[in-house]
């Protein structure tokens, strides 16, 4: 098993290769663009440094690293749309560059695509590969459902959102895991096991942006920190404050929210001291370190030489001590 | 092999099971609304079909049967979406009854639920199916994206529509057959000329369509006649008038398409006499037949019974003979 850069650059050279000029243009140019604008390709890293965890070469799972890939940038193409978002990654997004339709049929391209990047694996391995694909991506549209239909309830609950964020985000983690154990014929158990190592990690690691989203970095964070408070979005720590706050911390919970007279920094502020005082805060912190330690007893389970526990180990911490 | 009718029952009863209240709502509830608002089921009854034709129990088709017909459903849903239709089948398309997002994401559901529906045949069929199904899927779109791309074009060319028709219409009606052999384990020259079969039929049953919407009986039609030359789309009937007229008829075409103060009733009229006039039409229905005896000569490679032939036939015919 090597460090997260050394799978970076095969990767994308495998990907480069895959991004062609395919007739229709109009059809294939959007595909192209979206898979080219960058991003850390963590999921499909994930892929292939599980492949060599079980002793396969990482190599073997290219296909399925990148069908991952192209799933998860099909579900970014859509999710601007709904989320009516001009830009990603710094750029536009594909339906601002191009339109409307083109961003829905260069979608709906890229996940078929995403299917056909299976076909080269031998029969027994294409239908392990394209059953987990199939559940795991309409988990992943069950999730963007939940997420729109939070926007529009005042009653979700914190099992609700769990369950929201490990749709959305956390089973494609798992299934780019289990896809690499698919690829290298590990037993049944151990690749239920890394799913669940992955998923694990996949809620910490939303719940920590959730965190960050907050109290992160402003200039290494990437996004505006303050953005889902701005946005009123129903957070981990939004919906632990209404768990945790009195009655006044709730109703001026609510009142900053809804008050548009606020201006935006200040309304961060207000908010951000709410999550402090009521422990929302550190109840996520506590939340993020649970789930982390779920994923890394699961890790005890796996039928691997302890280096290699060791190494998934080293990774996770890597992931989730970023202090952004 | 039994009549169209016949497999039309147990199919209804097959797709009531599959459209099941799941959560959430608002994901699944399109989706059955959809399915259940009616139409021949013609796709679906062909893989039925087929299936028996290779001497298996259609029964055992009736998975893959209902993918194809889940996935016409979500093509007419993310079309409807692009066409910005307001009705389907005389009832409100999916993004009219619920929203732009609904649908995009209904749409990308019914995609994944259309693979899953293979996962109970063993893993070679799986495979050939779901192969087959990608091909077919990622054609269907390249098809929708030269329709597109045709309408901002003046220079379209009669192979170029042929090409578009092929891939948007006909190549779903030869997988759907197809995966009927397929299923019953067909010799691979079974397979490809019962697609090649289908493939012909559909494109002839385009060609006609096109024909009759100019020269169909507006009582029985189903949809408005004159409705392609109203919306000045580049038909068959198009191209073989700016192919086969005079310079003066090419000119009078182009001027009635774009007057916007000629009445449509009188545009529709005038457009069909030159579309008399200039050979285009007796062309249109001399493709027609070509491309049903193309289809017929297919059967005739096919290693089945001479009765079974004769009722494929019969169903060509009774397809290409309605003069609505």
């Amino acid at each position: 098993m090597q460090h997260i850069e050394q799978y970076q650059k095969p990767f994308l050279k495998y990907l480069e290769r895959f991004t062609v000029e395919r007739e229709p243009k109009n059809l294939y140019s959007p595909i192209n663009y979206i898979l080219e604008l960058g991003g850390k390709r963590l999921r499909p890293i994930l892929t292939l440094m599980t492949a060599e965890v079980f002793d396969e070469h990482a190599e073997k799972a290219m296909d399925a690293a990148l069908s991952i890939e192209v799933f998860h940038n099909f579900s970014l193409v859509h999710d601007d749309i709904m989320d009516d978002a001009p830009l990603r990654r710094g750029q536009q997004t594909v339906h601002e560059k191009w339109n409307l339709n083109t961003g829905i049929l260069s979608g709906d391209a890229m996940l078929i695509l995403a299917y056909q990047l299976f076909e080269n694996y031998d029969a027994e391995t294409f239908r392990d590969l394209a059953k987990l694909f199939s559940k795991t991506a309409l988990e992943v549209c069950e999730g963007q459902q939940y997420d729109i239909d939070f926007e529009t309830r005042d009653d979700v609950t914190i099992p609700e959102y769990l369950k929201m964020i490990e749709y959305k985000t956390a089973v494609l983690v798992g299934a780019a895991m289990k896809m690499g154990a698919i690829v290298a014929k590990a037993s049944e158990a151990d690749q239920n096991s890394i799913y669940e190592f992955g998923r694990f990690l996949g809620i910490a690691f939303q719940l920590q942006d959730d965190y960050l989203d907050a109290f992160g970095n402003p200039e290494t964070f990437g996004k505006q920190v303050g953005g889902d408070i701005i946005e009123n979005k129903k957070t981990y720590l939004y919906l632990k404050t209404i768990e945790l706050g009195s009655n006044d911390d709730v109703l001026n919970l609510k009142t900053f929210m809804s008050n548009l007279e606020l201006p935006n920094s200040n309304k961060v502020e207000k908010v951000k001291a709410l999550f402090h005082k009521t422990g929302a805060a550190e109840a996520t912190q506590n939340a993020v370190k649970d789930y982390t330690n779920k994923a890394f007893e699961v890790l005890e389970t796996l039928h691997i030489s302890d280096d290699k526990k060791q190494s998934l180990r080293l990774f996770g911490e890597q992931l989730m001590n970023r202090r952004v």
